[in-house]
């Protein structure tokens, strides 16, 4: 029997303005559809307006698990596809939505690592006040976050992992797409967020994705509901691309650990990566470790999972791998073993609790803008980060204080600066007479 | 006591950004935002995207009644508004959303003006295959649309009426909005519709308006109840503007009158203007015709008002009103007389019924797709518009006809116009066996 050969499918090009109102309308583009909008935008031909009006339009019809999976493959399609297939090991990747004092990903990438798994890690650019991860890392000297292409795959077959700058031949037009929607208020629309992070990530590499989806005063998404619609969304789509994915939906109303800043961070990461620091955060890397190893198949039952991420992040293994990865991109890895060589601030003063009884609430989005006013992110083309600033010793929600006990830390260099600081982090706690009942870390796990 | 000077109001102009996403979720502007938005519209300032997201926001979550009154004063504001305080008389216009076979406007100009009311008439664009009335009087030999205001004005002052082309100084804000709504999806918002043609029309200087609000197969709006919505929405800012409004919502699922054409249709105007004419129109023009002088003041109860449009459709003044106006815009006013005088086309034939039964539905949208093949508008640049095509002796719904006999007669010059508008008008028609209920005229009247 021969092979029946079927004509080529025949696209006529509908206008643009036909593509917006079927949207407004309520209706489903089909692959074609997609793939003309995504070439269209890409080329340029289709027009900043109609595009604007269009992303506005998915903003309140949605797009059905079909649209946003299509939307998805079509935007990584747009660039470059990384090919590991020459690495035999398992290549699991981790995201955040991005939260404040969250440096999991400077443990979880060495204990990965350390586990067997390969993590092609590529981090994305920074939104609101959340400093991400490479930001964190140039408190390293040396260390460098542009890799090419070819250079991240070959440090990932070398050493196992790599947490490198986004390249733009990755999913190129979703930098402009990413663009126009800041500009048009079409950022918190979940089809768009989807297609926006994963044409991206699954163009790294990887053979699965865990998600760690933030909701929160300190998170972009501040509604429960919504994180859990992203979180299936995303899996949902990740699965259709025929990549493992699990997703854990976790709180993000207060900063995360103890610290936020760049070095401080990657201080307490040192610590945790030695069995040590906050317990909040140590529960996050334990469950999202967890979650990297069963979905690589290193550990088959939750136990052997749970045993596996403690023995490395006890034994010293993991460690090493962060040692491994820094020097691999350039940075100084004595850092690592003596963490004083790190820049510190000139002057450290504690936020006073201005009355006795519990934390009620931190505003993490405060702390994060008051951290980044002290000079810990860019505020200007010209502006340098200062690596040594940002605050510590955070009092949790939960914790009894008296008058005047220090509520955190704040390392400074800078006093004008500092009495910019200081209202925001006054404002971001609020103090109650009662026990509050803190918010679970992990609400929901979405596979 | 001295009057209290209160200090200028300060407006911290707000991101662009903030504005549309004040929209996005359902937020109202005020005064200040909406004159910024016209501004910046105006200056160029906002770009082209940011509009496109707005205009597609404000389509999903609408504006209140104040929103859209102040939309429609701001863009009024953008350009010149023409002062016809020198008139004494009553100054009344009469405006349509457009219609199929619609000639009101031939006849309500010249029977409102042989009544006592000064009709300010400035002519919108062209929609889809809505023939407008100044290029039906483009049929009479001479005649000119294009006036500067002041010569409209002169004109209004000397005989009481004019029908001219909208002056790109009117409202100059619409076009510029309206030519993006165009390509982005958002005609069909009711508060953008309200504020495009009422800041246009309460530029013209008329201190009332009478407002047909079409509904139907032949109109834009397809569904009665936003018909009835738009009615309402208008007159609410005509009147928050100060200006006397009555609306009117009517039926367009059939071609209004018999004929749908250019000089076909000035000859059934003419006809009218004599008292004859076909019973739906008549009728339309009647109750239109009332508003008109009751808006103006010149009748106070219903039945003067019926008995002076009655008594101006019969003696032939209006009809003398038209050769004043056709002669003061340069054209031939002895067509108004010989009506044979206008160009005739080479073909008459029928379109013949394919079964006996009633008329149940004729689609106008076809009919008038038909016309404008067969040569009634512009199909390009250098195409003109041939004036002695189009259809008469319509078969309206619920007319019973025999097997071969004429649903219409067709005016034609080109065989394969005639070929390709054929398919429109056989599909135009749909016949039963059983006598329909055809809709009422008007269905609605808001004042």
């Amino acid at each position: 029997m021969t092979k029946r050969t079927l004509p080529p499918r025949r696209f006529i090009k509908p206008t643009f303005e036909f593509l917006i109102e079927k949207k407004r309308d309520g209706g489903e583009f089909n692959q074609d559809e997609i793939r003309y909008i995504i070439d269209s935008t890409l080329d340029g031909d289709m027009p900043q307006h109609q595009l604007a009006a269009l992303a506005m339009a998915i903003y309140f019809q949605g797009m059905s698990a079909q649209e946003t999976a299509e939307l998805t493959e079509e935007m990584m399609l747009s660039g470059e596809v990384i090919d590991l297939s020459h690495i035999a090991k398992p290549k699991i990747d981790k995201y955040s939505t991005g939260g404040v004092g969250d440096k999991t990903s400077l443990v979880l990438v060495p204990l990965a690592m350390a586990s067997g798994v390969v993590v092609p890690m590529m981090s994305g650019i920074e939104h609101d006040y959340v400093i991400n991860t490479l930001t964190k890392l140039g408190s390293i000297p040396g260390f460098k976050g542009n890799l090419t292409n070819d250079q991240f795959a070959a440090q990932l077959g070398k050493i196992g992992g790599a947490i490198v700058a986004q390249t733009p031949d990755l999913a190129p037009v979703e930098a402009k797409f990413h663009a126009l929607r800041k500009e048009t208020g079409t950022i918190p629309s979940l089809p768009l967020i989807t297609g926006s992070v994963l044409s991206k990530k699954l163009a790294e590499g990887s053979e699965g994705l865990v998600i760690d989806v933030k909701w929160g005063n300190g998170s972009f998404i501040k509604d429960l509901e919504q994180a859990k619609q992203l979180a299936r969304s995303m899996t949902r789509v990740g699965r259709s691309m025929k990549r493992r994915c699990v997703a854990l939906v976790t709180d993000m109303n207060q900063p995360l650990g103890d610290t936020v800043g760049t070095a401080l961070e990657v201080k307490e990461a040192i610590e945790l990566l030695k069995g040590n620091g906050p317990e909040d955060i140590k529960d996050l890397v334990l469950k999202l470790g967890m979650e990297i190893v069963r979905l690589a198949g290193v550990a088959g039952s939750t136990l052997s999972a749970k045993q596996t991420i403690q023995r490395h992040l006890t034994d010293g293994s993991a460690l090493e791998k962060l040692k491994d990865l820094v020097k691999a991109q350039g940075g100084d890895p004595s850092f690592i073993d003596s963490p004083d060589k790190f820049p510190q601030a000139k002057h450290v003063r504690k936020l006073p609790a201005p009355k006795r009884g519990y934390v009620h609430t931190i505003n993490a989005a405060m702390v994060a803008h008051g951290v980044h006013l002290l000079g810990a992110g860019k505020n200007g083309a010209n502006d340098k980060i200062d690596y040594s600033v940002g605050v510590s010793e955070i009092k949790k929600v939960g914790t009894q204080v008296k008058q005047g006990e220090p509520l955190m830390m704040i390392h400074y260099n800078d006093e004008a600066r500092l009495e910019q600081a200081l209202e925001y982090f006054k404002n971001a706690y609020r103090l109650a007479p009662k026990r509050p009942t803190p918010p679970p870390l992990v609400v929901e796990r979405v596979a």
